[in-house]
């Protein structure tokens, strides 16, 4: 450190350098950090710019502070979310998150906090075109990678489709999931529409996965239709620095191109 | 306002108060907010307080500072981008961002910052498939809405294809725009994939898009392909708060479900 830096880039430059040690091994995916004191004094400069170099690096994801472990390196890949070929790989016996995870080579997880009757959402029961009052199964979960919340999915399937499908009301809900047994119960999904929205987190989410309040989430609104009618309304919550959403289609209009 | 309210609490609340008078139409859509000195006084409270409250208006969106104007009230809604359909219009005569904002009655304009020779980015020249050193014509765009700058779009095309297509080097390719003059040099698309991210904006990014620091951005990686060959890389960078990202897919399964 020469002594011309301003302050401003005296913290950005701490800032590289926990980056350089990041990226070199000197501070391993999830290695606890040394205390701000202990960083403080190996490079001589104050305690509250290693702060601030510190909050740099939380917000952007590249360090995380965990309860009870101190400010540890970032550890989780960029996870891909293939939209067709998550819902695809419904039949092979896990759920989508669980395979996205999976695939990367980590230890996935699914803690379910409701499974129950409930009056959806307005922007859910609109979806769904549910009467007024009228009631739907919340499938609510969070998905976790090797232990660390990468997602929230609250899923609602209308009453009227749910009450006589015991296995709905299961957390494992059997063979090919809740559309599995949808399926079975003769509504077979043959369409999927997504809505992809970026905000900030609520308390709650931000206290769910882990997050900084300056962290935003991708919000998908996930729409299963069974022909024309939909039949399922899922709001998925996701990390927004954990992800990649995939998406591909075929053009329908090169015929007229070429 | 009571007197038992916290600081932190009065702040939320006149952010809250706020919100209500934009929702009853008391600050209309682009109307120009009263200053924090006259809030203040009209409200009783410290300057700073005003101003932390205004923060998190900002912060969401919800208003925004512009240069010589002033703090406005947001104008724009939220822009719907079908990723399948936005395509798909390319034969209609206009861009397809254009598209999208005029389907919100909105005026849309572009405005071209580049259309050069350049060697894309790392990212961009492997998908491309380029060699070590090998040229991309470069296209670059910033598209607004009503006047207020949406979103930033750099196209790639590996300038062997790009080379002996002059109306590639106009802002107005054409009719079909760009796709339409390679599927006229013998390479249509047939396919699309994008990949879709948050994070916060640069600096640059920041400028040219008008956000605050904290406000995200969603970068789309689009990648138009004929057969299986990468023609096009567009980076699209846009303003997080003011877009909501469709795509929607049949379902291959649904044979084995029923």
């Amino acid at each position: 450190m020469t002594t011309i830096e301003t302050s401003r880039s005296q913290y950005a430059q701490i800032a590289d350098l926990v980056r350089r040690r990041i990226a070199d091994g000197t501070y391993p995916a999830g290695a606890v950090l040394p205390s701000e004191d202990r960083l403080a004094d190996e490079l001589r400069v104050s305690r509250p710019t290693v702060n601030k170099a510190l909050v740099i690096l939380r917000n952007t994801g590249e360090i995380k502070v965990r309860r009870g472990a101190g400010t540890v390196v970032r550890s989780l890949p960029t996870i891909l979310r293939d939209a067709k070929k998550r819902y695809a790989a419904r039949n092979e016996g896990s759920g989508a998150g669980e395979v996205e995870v999976s695939r990367h080579a980590l230890k996935s997880s699914t803690t379910y906090r409701e499974i129950s009757q409930t009056t959806p959402p307005m922007s859910v029961a609109e979806i769904l075109g549910l009467a007024e009052g009228e009631q739907a199964l919340l499938r609510s979960r969070v998905l976790y990678a090797n232990g660390e919340p990468i997602q929230i999915a609250d899923s609602y399937i209308p009453w009227r489709l749910a009450e006589g499908v015991p296995d709905l009301m299961r957390e494992n809900a059997g063979r090919g999931g809740s559309y599995g047994r949808l399926a079975d119960a003769g509504n077979p999904v043959t369409r999927f529409a997504e809505d992809i929205t970026v905000r900030m987190p609520t308390d709650d989410e931000q206290r769910t996965l882990e997050l900084e309040t300056t962290q935003p989430v991708f919000e998908i609104c996930h729409v299963a239709y069974s022909q024309d009618r939909p039949i399922e309304v899922c709001l998925h919550v996701m990390t927004g620095h954990l992800w990649k959403l995939h998406y591909e289609w075929d053009d329908p209009t090169h015929e007229q191109d070429s």
